[in-house]
């Protein structure tokens, strides 16, 4: 964010859509910053660092874009709930990566500790659940509850997996549907105020554009550079997170199949990053990240929704894999 | 638990009721260990672990207490979603206290490790909003969401005061209603259809029995002894919790508030915990337990509860301080 008040991929989409998605974006953040604002020390101002960090804000744009102008109140409270959730995860993960930065800032738990750090987490989660507590607002709990799960699910797929150089290529998918498309998938239907014939194509948008998302994130694990990412190449290596570019490395370069994990230190997960690199995998990721992307819009384009909407998604959907943080 | 469906404190209040509490009891407990049971591993195994170690179930009896006879199927989703929470923050405070057991069980962090036991923290969690996702739960919801912000926070609040042999006994309070009367305040209310007049009775009901309910903990962490209890004595001292008995024993025995509490070991905080029994300050407290319980007892008198309940919910809080688990 750093500085600006409406976060940078953005951008493009609110150039395209009218006047009420810059509002309603700016809406949420101000929540998200009363919210955060209202809590007692020490927890204010440990989320607010974790805000001020800010981020791309993905999901809330999501929510706002498929609930469409003519939602209200509801999507912007289910918006300002998704990325509560999302920080939560973020908080958690730190303590579980024992992670120095995000973004180029440092973590909550490396500033005030793995306690502070995991009560920071729960409490987040639990203000997006009070959030949704409205009348005629069960769909969107249940949804957000069960994309939480997912999550939940997924870090721990994630951890039974760590420093497995066997992990095959379906089980990495199956771990990003839970850790990351799930999520997204809920954004797409979250805001929307009842079930309508286009949900399951939203769905499915969600869904592919999550999982490019996180294949993109993995891509720049590996390539960097750290000064636009914000954190160190390699970090997933050191977690002994195995993700595609790895896995797709190891079917050109058997070797890299024999590394033991657990022994690198920082300079050698760089350079364990490099020989990735230099096997093309992660260029390869990139272009099944942007696949996915395609196959999520060309998925969009038979629902039936209004034009300017598919225009809009369809930017999103670019942004997600043109990015470098 | 070990062995009996119906945990053994509840069954006092069991005789006095009719079969409707013991029936219902059971359907949360088999509702629990279906929402467990049907988790993926390793979830699964480590959520039934902390199940298993069962515990008093004593927020889901007063949710079904308090909702009465008369409710239905939002008591008995309400009753479990509380006991997720509760176990949700139990497996994280013994990610945070790094707790070998609990009643007498190794801990999910012990077994498996802080990564899993912090993401089955988050998923137990996130099933508890999952549950209570149903139309006309948005009071469910935003209680226990309320609850939930409270525990973090409390949890925020306790980690703040570590190692400070400074802390009031108004600090103490405070950090005592957030972490443990708030989810007691909650399942008070939680499961009754709509707000009436006892209303404000049995949030004040719950808040002192829960109030007493610490207290009680925090007794027989100095007092044990550890084969009733499950675990050492002493842990809250290893910890840098510094509870009630201790506070009330500085003030007679002023050398204790000089000890340092970063530099004991198993042993030392075992010798402390003598030190803080010679003082009588745990039975002092205990006392303090009991007149709360008093007072939670006589407030409820003057609300226009049924007769049956009264005497149900007495001896529901009665079992908060007569007990050694």
């Amino acid at each position: 964010m750093s500085g600006s008040e409406i976060p940078e991929p953005v951008t493009a989409v609110t150039e395209l859509a009218g006047a009420w998605l810059p509002v309603r974006l700016t809406e949420v953040e101000q929540r998200l910053r009363r919210l955060v604002g209202e809590q007692r020390p020490p927890l204010a101002g440990d989320a607010a660092s974790t805000l001020e960090a800010g981020g791309k804000r993905m999901r809330p744009l999501l929510v706002l874009l498929c609930a469409g102008p003519g939602a209200g109140e509801d999507a912007i409270r289910a918006a300002t709930a998704i990325e509560l959730v999302h920080m939560a995860t973020l908080v958690h993960d730190d303590v579980l990566d024992a992670a120095p930065l995000r973004r180029g800032r440092p973590t909550v738990v490396a500033t005030a500790g793995r306690e502070r750090a995991l009560a920071t987490g729960d409490l987040l989660f639990s203000r997006a659940f009070a959030l949704l507590a409205e009348p005629g607002s069960e769909r969107a709990v249940r949804a957000l509850a069960q994309a939480s799960t997912a999550l939940a699910q997924g870090e721990l797929a994630q951890r039974q997996d760590a420093f497995d150089l066997g992990v095959t290529t379906e089980r990495y998918l199956y771990r990003c549907e839970l850790k990351t498309a799930a999520l997204f998938e809920c954004a797409c239907v979250i805001g929307r105020e009842r079930p309508g014939p286009e949900e399951a194509a939203l769905l499915a948008f969600g869904r592919q554009i999550g999982l490019a998302f996180q294949l993109l994130d993995d891509v720049l694990d590996v390539l960097g550079p750290p000064e636009r990412t914000g954190k160190a190449r390699g970090t997933d290596l050191l977690d002994g997170t195995v993700t595609l570019p790895l896995i797709r490395a190891i079917e050109q370069d058997p070797e890299l199949g024999r590394i033991d994990l657990r022994a690198l230190d920082e300079a050698g997960a760089e350079q364990v990053c490099d020989r990735i690199a230099a096997t093309g995998a992660p260029e390869q990721v990139r272009a099944e990240a942007r696949e996915r992307v395609a196959l999520a819009k060309s998925g969009l384009e038979q629902a039936s929704l209004p034009a300017e909407d598919l225009v809009m998604l369809a930017t999103v959907a670019d942004g997600v894999v043109e990015r470098y943080s």
